[in-house]
């Protein structure tokens, strides 16, 4: 019992320094060498949770959709759109997530597992979206389909531009004005004057974890 | 004069080649060793024209601008239409594009010069959109600085998930998408009907160099 918790937390604490390590290097030039100096762990135990370097990202991009869950609302494009803040918080704040979009953004030797943050977002928009055409919140003709990959390729763009410019000290305001020009494309003109685009105040009151409360 | 048009000539193999392996293998896994064996010139012959690796980058990011011109428009939202539309075609085409994309999108050792073509593009997005908004096409409102960011920002994310899931094939239909939904909260409502979204006929007339006619 005591060996099986020792188990996990070493797993756990694997990957958290391989997220440290991809976010800072990306796939190709992180190393298991630093991983495990870093994590004062020794190779046995890391080929013992994981067989390769590309077994550590693939557990790392598996558990992306962890940053993909948010509490419903009766509206579901405010369901999205808060989303995309929660998740604008986390790349600020956990480099997990950030390891994840540097191995989704970056080409490398990775290649097929890289795609997985792409899919489960897209699949996650695309059923909200989905259900907010059938409460009728969408300007007719939009397809869910669409408009997911759109939405999802807007936002991968701008945290690229905000990485580039501010290191993502922006993210949060490039965001809100991304929802200000994607809402009148997407949704009924009644409803985008009780839309929420900037984020909500309890998420910038979330003490992040790991990081100073004041950003 | 013989001496200076091989000098001119080396410069300019040597860019294409870099091009070349900057694109292939992003700014850190690139090598000079690489970049002299595909030319086949001397180092010195390198060195004479760039004194490192992060200069030939610098000569390719410093060109970029010359991708960003396109024919004037009287309607000057159509000319950042058509502006899009041939940056796509050019990144399907030419690897000296794709290099700088690259080299821009990917953190790497680079750093500073890398933010080049983000800025360049957004000046001639800019300077376009202020025009655009003189000529009254604007929504009230519009801020041509702040739109600027978005359109880039969006087109930087559509083609970073175009690469990843169809090695940008799909780029040309998904920069049409980008339009349709972002034109609704960038022009004024009557121009809409009038702007041409998907690509003009003659871009995909254009034999590609280096690349076959029928894509």
């Amino acid at each position: 019992m005591a060996q099986q918790e020792r188990g996990a937390r070493s797993r756990n604490l694997l990957l958290r320094v391989a997220a440290e390590v991809f976010d800072e290097r990306g796939f190709d030039s992180a190393s298991t060498t630093e991983i495990l100096e870093r994590s004062g762990l020794t190779r046995g135990a890391l080929y013992h949770h994981f067989p390769s370097k590309e077994a550590l990202a693939v557990a790392l991009l598996t558990a992306h959709r962890d940053f993909l869950r948010v509490p419903d609302q009766p509206t579901k494009v405010q369901a999205v759109i808060n989303l995309t803040h929660a998740y604008a918080h986390q790349l600020q704040t956990d480099p997990a997530l950030r390891a994840c979009v540097r191995l989704a953004v970056e080409q490398s030797s990775l290649r097929g597992p890289a795609a997985a943050p792409y899919q489960q977002a897209s699949g996650t928009v695309r059923e909200l979206l989905a259900k907010a055409k059938e409460q009728g919140e969408l300007l007719p003709g939009i397809d869910p389909v669409e408009a997911a990959e759109m939405i999802n390729g807007t936002f991968t763009g701008v945290q690229v531009m905000s990485r580039v410019q501010t290191g993502r000290k922006d993210l949060p305001q490039r965001v809100s004005t991304m929802w200000r020009f994607l809402l009148p494309g997407l949704v009924n003109p009644g409803m985008i004057a009780h839309l929420q685009t900037s984020p909500a105040p309890q998420q910038d009151n979330t003490p992040a974890r790991g990081a100073p409360a004041a950003r």
